[in-house]
């Protein structure tokens, strides 16, 4: 939907000051979106839940509980949108759908604006471009004319004396932008602690430099799956033996511990150490962070992130581990640097690698549909059939996808059977878990 | 679906002896279709709608509210089915479905009769196309054979001696035909306001004798959006700039009276001024109404009718304003007479020009969608490609019907937004903030 | 979806030894599938039925009373799956879905082993295919592999010391093996009195041996209606006028009983009358049953069952009534033999003749789609395009499948309408009644 190459950023970006509208309202299109008894009777599920194990079907198949999801989370919670790198100039926007919300996220002059797709007179959608760029923004029907901040500066209205325009603008999301990703939040009142969040992965993505980063590659794939079977997916490798191109740079030692190693991975968990090893040397060279933090579900922000080495040659995501893309991105000065890895929950995850970065967001559709955009991003000066072979800069994440898009859907059709019953996490899975508590959590707070 | 062009009526159709049947159940095919709490919720909705503000979301979305609007306004009020010369000969039907209803409309000797599409037996839709002509309806199953009039006249049923063939006719619906205009009225017992309104609209449109008039052309549009929406875009011209081809035709003065002229439309206010003027007189020469008549929330059949002129040569909705058929319709002798067009509640408006009439009728399907059928008429002696050309006769109204589907759909997705309000309608929309009030009005006495 | 021509089965296939599971939890994959609320309206619409009259509306078309009938109606009766000779091989299997259920019918050494189709880990569904070859059952997220018996022989978990995969096996589902008919029931007891009803349906159909018979061809149609329209237009041949083949084959006769007979088919009952002695007589000569047995509503298992001679030359459902393949089943020693045709509720129909069987099931999809898979066998050392032609062999069937699809599907618009009311039962459909009846009786008891 998005065209897919762009030229860079040229104008900084900083830290938006968002100016909140009105908190949306709760109703959704529909009487009682969730009702009394409903919101009862969910409680109950979530009170109900056995730790350790997968969720209860409702939780993946019900409407109302999806609903529910999008008022707890989705519209409660700080999520990543689209990096400044798909936004470059000024006027530049995409438009990005959470459930029932849709939003236009806009590059201004001083920064980033997120505004409700949502005309003030009869209700129209406003811009119906996945992405473009444009200067006030005018809505299709009436060419009520708003600028980009929002405000209603244009409504021909012949006679219309008492009319107050100053009443009428779009209504604003709060956004951030940290280290060139953007992030909004739909809630009055956005939750404090991605503030301290957004300091602690800063320095090991900003780097990287996304503001002179270009988009390589969109990729929009629609799985029938909820969002948090595709999430849940995303936070194990349990299941790396089904990415067989994937698995050719990760080494082969996920879930294992000194102790538990088996005589015939030894070789392979001693060539992980050593590669760890020298990774965290360079990065000590280099200045970059390389701890891993992990603070899936005791708070409210919760993430992971980290650096790890890649197998072979340790650049990039190739199946020789080699660089993918001849152009170092920012000021790095060496291509071995592995991944920078970021969980963000509820909705995004992130590889940024010394060549190029790849940014994958979750936008729930409904209770068994969920868009996952993936983004490839290199040096703003790298040039397509030069520096890099579009075809295989993506391939690995690509075919990754298609497979992870088929777990996801195995897994919404079992749970449609009245026969399944929540299963039991591995200790491989203990990330899925925590995003699992994590979830209950948030949902349990918020329906308190 | 319609064949597109039919030989002429020739049996005279006054109108009919509505007999009506037992009022159909109330149950749709769901338990309680409505349950007493959502029918609170509903009035609750009403009861606090902000007058001058376009309708809540539920009101354009939620499903239940559909199946409360299809009660209250299409199971109560007459409603647009089709014109006669859509049915010219006795046998001649058309099948059209309003919601879940589906119904015929059927020529017959006498007139028109309207019957349930629904077999008495085993309930199987009895007519399968959209139009045809038939001799009795025998149903498709089991060969149950009824007359046009509805009586069930033979079942085959062997030894069955106590069948009472009387208690099994196909239920029938009120109808009645006024200028060649087919209404039918699901209720058991009709408004009767509509007798005072069929005799206020019939000697506008009863000169264009639509009894000598033939189909050229018949158009079914899905829109993406609410039948309401498909209505509130149709009462307002605020947004005809978005129909380049329509402008040609209209004078760009809508919404606008003496004194609030800007500058540089004073010339054009001038010619509509004199235009309308040449118009009365010429309506006075030949004893046509023309004063603009309108009630559209005042009574139970809201209607508007005017006759207006049209911009350039005045006669017909072509770019010159020329004429798009050579024959005029009925006794008319004159091509210069505008267009003489009709608003009706719930889901009709319609156009009478001296050389063709567009009708257009509005089929709720579900809260989200609506079929809108558009269709041209000529007198039955225009011959196609001598006398007019098909795709010149319909280029205004097919492009202006796609460019008011996008606007539907804008403001159906926009209105699917938790961000949605609703928003102020315009003085130049009085007309649909009308029908919404008469919308209201309807349901809530409905309701009570 | 399934191949069409297997080699036939060489395994001795006896009862399995059903080893049910905990019974499926009745939470469907909704915050209550059906509230206490609706329960009683359920309750309510079987309590005012009209006895001799088809059902409400809601019975066709309402989700919740979908969900009433997996329960009441799939999740409590013996059900058939498929045929021996489509999984002949130890290894074979075929998946089934009823409603929201998915299962895994597969041979074994042992005889057939039904298992739910739902990975005990995290949901997965383990086959996807809907036929296939396996040894153990390999889920493809996590390669959790479970052995053909269900039991899980293997889950990689590093360092999951405490893990008991006793624990997590498949769970599975009863299941019997009649004369080569493999019927499955999901209830943690299932009903008893099918024991003796497959005692009195196996002399009539083991001689048609279907251990030694092959799928020469398999059909799928969704048709959009409700499983119970289905079933009632399967129980009734008042429709039979719109099924010219198959009258090829059927004594036109249907319905007629001695004292009603009109004149003109009057040679016609002669005909059959005699052909009825004919066939008594080869049948007693050859030991095998025919008498009409009948207990559609006074018993849990209802069924009919009846050997009954075809038109023309008798041996088959072609035009002339010539055999359709050359090789004869099992050890019948005559072409002759008519038909043996069992209904058998809930959800199959049956015909047995000399030279091939049909075996018919329908698959509730939701409330208004239902799949029919209809299965030609024939024996299995009959070569197609030596022995039988597979065009010829199907025709009939597949052209009154798509007539009986068209039947069906007229019923559910019908009943969609408010303007549906119940109608009555002709007498020749009252085994329609019956079933319908059976189905009452069933469902009040369930929901007692």
């Amino acid at each position: 939907m998005n065209p897919a190459v762009k030229t860079a950023a040229k104008t900084p970006v900083g830290e938006s000051k968002a100016v909140a509208g009105r908190a949306p309202a709760t109703r959704k299109g529909r009487l009682s979106a969730v009702t009394e008894e409903q919101r009862s009777e969910i409680r109950e599920l979530f009170d109900n839940r056995r730790k350790g194990y997968s969720l209860d079907a409702p939780f993946y198949t019900d409407p109302t509980l999806f609903t529910a999801d999008m008022e707890g989370i989705f519209g409660q919670h700080w999520l990543f949108a689209a990096s400044v790198a798909e936004i470059p100039e000024p006027g530049d926007y995409v438009t990005v759908d959470y459930g029932p919300y849709s939003l236009i996220v806009l590059r201004t002059e001083e920064g980033v604006n997120v505004l409700h797709n949502v005309c003030r007179h009869r209700g129209a959608r406003v811009l119906t471009e996945a992405a473009g760029t444009t200067g006030n923004l005018v809505c299709g029907y009436h060419s009520w004319t708003y600028s980009p901040e929002g405000a209603l500066v244009h409504a021909s209205a012949p006679g219309e004396a008492t009319f107050d325009k100053g009443c009428f603008g779009l209504k604003r999301a709060h956004s951030r932008v940290v280290a060139g990703l953007v992030f909004v939040c739909l809630a009055a009142e956005p939750p404090e602690d991605f503030d301290e969040v957004s300091r602690i992965f800063e320095p090991y993505l900003a780097p990287h430099e996304l503001s002179s980063a270009k988009v390589a590659f969109q990729q929009e794939l629609v799985e029938e799956g909820n969002w948090k079977l595709v999430m849940e997916n995303n936070r194990e490798c349990y299941h790396c033996d089904g990415h067989p191109e994937l698995a050719c740079s990760l080494f082969p030692t996920w879930g294992l511990t000194e102790g538990i190693i088996p005589p015939h991975l030894e070789d392979v968990w001693d060539r992980n150490v050593q590669a760890d090893q020298a990774l965290k040397d360079r990065c000590v060279r280099y200045g970059l962070p390389y701890e891993v933090l992990e603070e899936l579900d005791t708070r409210i922000a919760g993430y992971r992130i980290s650096r790890e080495p890649l197998d072979g040659a340790g650049e990039s995501f190739s199946a020789s581990g080699r660089r993918l893309s001849k152009k170092l991105l920012g000021d790095l000065r060496d291509f071995r640097l592995g991944r920078c890895s970021m969980h963000l929950q509820p909705n995004s995850w992130f590889h940024f690698m010394s060549d190029h970065v790849i940014t994958f967001s979750a936008f729930p559709i409904n209770e068994h549909q969920t868009l996952v955009r993936t983004t490839w991003l290199v040096a703003d000066d790298a040039v397509e059939g030069v520096d890099y072979d579009l075809e295989t800069l993506t391939y690995t994440w690509k075919q990754t996808n298609l497979q992870d898009k088929n777990f996801v859907e195995l897994c919404q059709r079992g749970a449609a059977s009245p026969a399944y019953e929540p299963g039991p996490y591995m200790k491989s899975e203990y990330q899925v878990e925590a995003f699992i508590n994590w979830y209950v959590q948030r949902m349990q707070e918020h329906l308190a």
